[in-house]
Formats: structure tokens, sequence, C-alpha cells
């Protein structure tokens, strides 16, 4: 009787970090992959990733990396996919399906679309949500993406089996998969991902700009731990997605900022009533929201 | 040999929610603290924490509730405080010491100096820096305190027997307490917490209003969760925050306004150096800012 073989025979992972380690430890625990080969720019984090058991070898070169991997995973920085695609896509395999993990996927479709130079059947833009404010390859575990979701926005263009694959690869890891527009993705994504780190990461620079800073930091109670937590992550990476996903956000922002004058408006003027109206309704939002 | 005599013989505790009740129990639980009386709008949640051991009894009558006690501790949103001022101050025992534990601390010095015609000698303006998105007596827990800060901002005319009074009482809690000038209490709070809160208000309202709000909420992850916890806090204790710290709270607003534009202007531009240099700021401050 043949041992069943792993969903993934050869799997190329590039950019082995928080996303991409995980990936590799949940698909290596669930015994659904044969072998992992690591890419990357800094070899010292590649190293870390095979003496932490996350990849087998690593290959600094992507050309190389790549050869005869069934499954290629780009998860680096959204402001790198493109370099990393025009340095993979002549040495992928025929049959290789490619995926990718960034928070927003107009710019990678659009990527794509410029280094292939069409939307390509065996390429799934994909998207886990979940995460830390920590980085790098030792902040990864393989149960990240348990009971989280992962949105796919699979294109007219793309091929059913290649869906498929990367559907099941994310479900081995106890996410649960579902597809989306990708226009769709950027502007719910702007909403509760990208506007929440920008404010956080506003609000830890305004007060860090404060003459009184230290006595200030000195004294942020939980609220604030809380709150500004997500202003630890990866700048780079955050950068990045601003750039990408420019238009929502600035709509994003644009709501937010009436909103907040309104409010303003009103603690101004002591409308009292519009104030609490405010805070009860987003009370009960808060309140409702994870119990649909 | 006579038994050591608690430091508070009997404790009047206006308002028995989260801060009141968990100071109630902390006391209890040192066992300095020979009687509580409750008092409070709610008879329901009174009736749950004589239930629940917080208190012995109480008394709806506020004039009544301080009878013969010793420590009168004001735990109601700062809204109330001077209503509840004008109900008990004549009904006070002569040497009776009174706190609270409003979040704004000009504003209960205002009530205070309108109700007693003066600064009297034995009010101790206190603010614990504690607390959870949860209220009510049954949110209340023993260990809320420790190793809290707690801010008390005495005035020239507060007695230095009320004030050793009452930051004894807090560090029984587990706390340090420490003092500061109203005026400096009120614009750390308004940066370190009434502007977070006020942020996560808006943010999860903004969020609520949008068409596909269902959907959002369903995608928020786990960054949104933390960011939006505290919109869970009490309306009218915050609506009341509001009004009370306004002038400070709108010059938090401001600042914060103008860096949320600027950063908005970055990206409209592109001015990639410029939001990542933003993002590298806000972290090293926040990864920084508990290791002082």
């Amino acid at each position: 009787m043949a041992a069943k073989l792993p969903l993934i025979q050869r799997l190329c992972m590039i950019g082995v970090g928080l996303i991409g380690g995980s990936l590799a430890r949940a698909l290596r625990e669930a015994g659904e992959v044969g072998e992992v080969i690591g890419c990357g720019r800094g070899e010292v984090n590649l190293q870390t990733a095979v003496r932490l058991g996350v990849i087998d070898h690593y290959d600094l070169d992507p050309a190389r990396a790549v050869a005869g991997a069934d499954v290629v995973v780009i998860a680096v920085p959204l402001g790198a996919i493109e370099a990393v695609l025009r340095s993979i896509v002549p040495h992928l395999a025929a049959d290789a399906v490619v995926t990718d993990v960034g928070s927003a996927k107009s710019s990678v479709v659009a990527d794509v679309a410029r280094v292939y130079g069409q939307i390509p059947p065996n390429f799934v833009p994909g998207h886990p949500i979940a995460g830390t404010e920590n980085s790098g390859v030792e902040a990864s575990f393989a149960t990240l993406f348990q009971r989280r979701r992962v949105i796919l926005t699979p294109l007219a263009e793309t091929a059913a089996a290649a869906h498929g694959l990367i559907k099941q690869m994310w479900e081995l890891t106890g996410a649960e998969v579902v597809d989306m527009g990708v226009h769709h993705h950027d502007a719910v994504l702007a909403a509760t991902s990208h506007l929440p780190h920008l404010l956080a990461y506003t609000l830890v620079d305004t007060l860090a700009r404060l003459d009184d800073r230290a006595e200030i930091f000195r004294y942020a109670a939980g609220g604030f731990r809380d709150f500004t937590r997500i202003a630890s992550s990866d700048p780079t990476m955050w950068r990045d997605i601003c750039v990408a996903n420019r238009e929502q956000l600035l709509d994003m922002i644009a709501l937010f900022n009436a909103d907040l004058a309104q409010l303003a408006e009103a603690i101004r003027h002591d409308d009292r009533a519009a104030i609490l109206a405010t805070f009860q309704q987003a009370k009960r939002a808060r309140d409702n929201l994870y119990l649909e």
C-alpha cells in the first residue's frame, strides 16, 4: 500500500517571517508538506528558520529557490512583490501554483498583470486575516491561523484547480477560507485593519512629540496599551500597505475625520446628548461585534 | 492586648461599580475596613453588592449613608459628583475624609469649591489609573489596582492628615500613589486615556455607519479587537469625562488631527519616506513605552 502523499511536495516560501513561518509550521504539523525551501533577503533569519525547523533549507536566489516547487507562497511586504515575481516567473515549474499573503489585493493583481503580461491561471491572490505585532520567523507559530479567516480573491482567469489547492492549503492550518472580490477586499480591509493601524501609529506619534512624553507614557494605562499595541507592527509592511491601498485608505480617513470633527464640535458646544448618543451607538456596535 | 483597629472604621462607598466595588473588595481583603456602607441609584446593583460581600449594607439616601463614616469615597461618573456632594456635605461627620475617583480633576475641584463654598481641608481629589471595559459591581475584583498608579491631586488647602489617610488607603490595594497638580493631571490623562477612548469610539461609530458594516465587523481581526475594546466602556462615564475635560481634550484632538492630516498628505503624494519615518518613530516610542 502506497503512503499517502502530502498535499504539497515541495513548498517554496519566499519571505519566512511571522506569516510565512507560521504557514510553514502549520503545514508541517499537518504532515501535508514534503519539503520546505525558504528564500528571503535576510540570511540570518533564514538560518534561524532552519534551526527552528520551520524550513528544510534555503536559497538566497529566488530563481533557484522556486525550482521544482509545486506551490510558491510569496510572504513579503507588498512593495517587494513585483520584484519577487520578476525574479521567479521565468523559473517556475509549468504547473506551479503561486499565491501571496498581501494585505491589499488590487496592487498585487496589478503587479501580477505587469510581470506575467496577463492574469495567469495559476496565481491565486490570498490574504490571511491574522497576525500579531511581532515580526520575523522567531515570532511565528503553527496555530496562528486557527479559527481565523483567510480571504482569497481569485479572478475570472484563475484556474479552479489552483484555487482549490490554495483553499485546501489554508484549511489545513485551521483557517476558514472565504472568497471575495479584489476591490471589495481592499475596502473591507481599509476599514477594519488599515485605518486602525494608521490611527494607532498616529496616536503614538502625536504623544511621542509632546514635551512631557516621558511622563505621559508613564501614565499610559490598560486601554492605551491595547490601543497602541498594533503600532509595534512592522513599519515597512505598513508603509507598503498605505501605498498599495491608497485610495480606499484615504476614503476611510476622510470618513473618520468627519466623524471625529462632529464629535469634537459636540464636545466644544457641550452637546451632551450628541456625545452620549455617539458613545452608546459605538458601544452597542462593539458589544455586538463578535456575537453574530 | 487590644486588637489592631482597621485603617477605616466605617467606609461609605457612593457608587458601587467597577472602581468602587474593587476598592471595597481590596480594603476588605487587606482587613483594613470595619464596615462598608454602599450608596447609589441602582438598588439592584446594591443588592448584588451585598450578596457578593462587597458591602455590608446599603442606604439609597446619601445623607443617611454617610452618617458616622470616617471615609467617604465618591465613585460615580463625573457629571454626578456635584449632586452627590450637595446631598452629603451637610451630613458628614466633622472629621470625615472625602475622596473621589474621577478621571478629570479640575471639574471635581470646581464642584467641591461650589458646594463647600471653599476648598475644604478634608477633601482629597483622587484618580486610580485602572479599569476594564466592564461596568458594575459584578465586574469588580480586589486586585484591580495592584501595581497600578493612583494619582492624588491635593490642593494647598488639603490637610496633610487627610492626604496621608487616602494615600494609605490606596497603598493597601497594591497601588503606587503619586501626587500631581490638578491641571497637569488633566493634560496627561487627556493624552493617554481620554483621546484614545474618543478615537476608539469614533472608529467603531464610523464603521458602524458603513453600508456593509455587518460584513466589515465580520472581518475585524485581532488588532481591531484590541483597538476597539475600550469602546465598550460606559458611555455615560465617558460623556462626562469629555464634558469635564473639554479644553484639554479639544487641544489633544487638534494635535492628533494635524498629525493624521500630515500622514494622509504623505499617503496622497506617495511620500514613502515620510510614511515610513512616522511609523518607525511610533514603533520606537511604543516599544520603549513600558521599558523605562
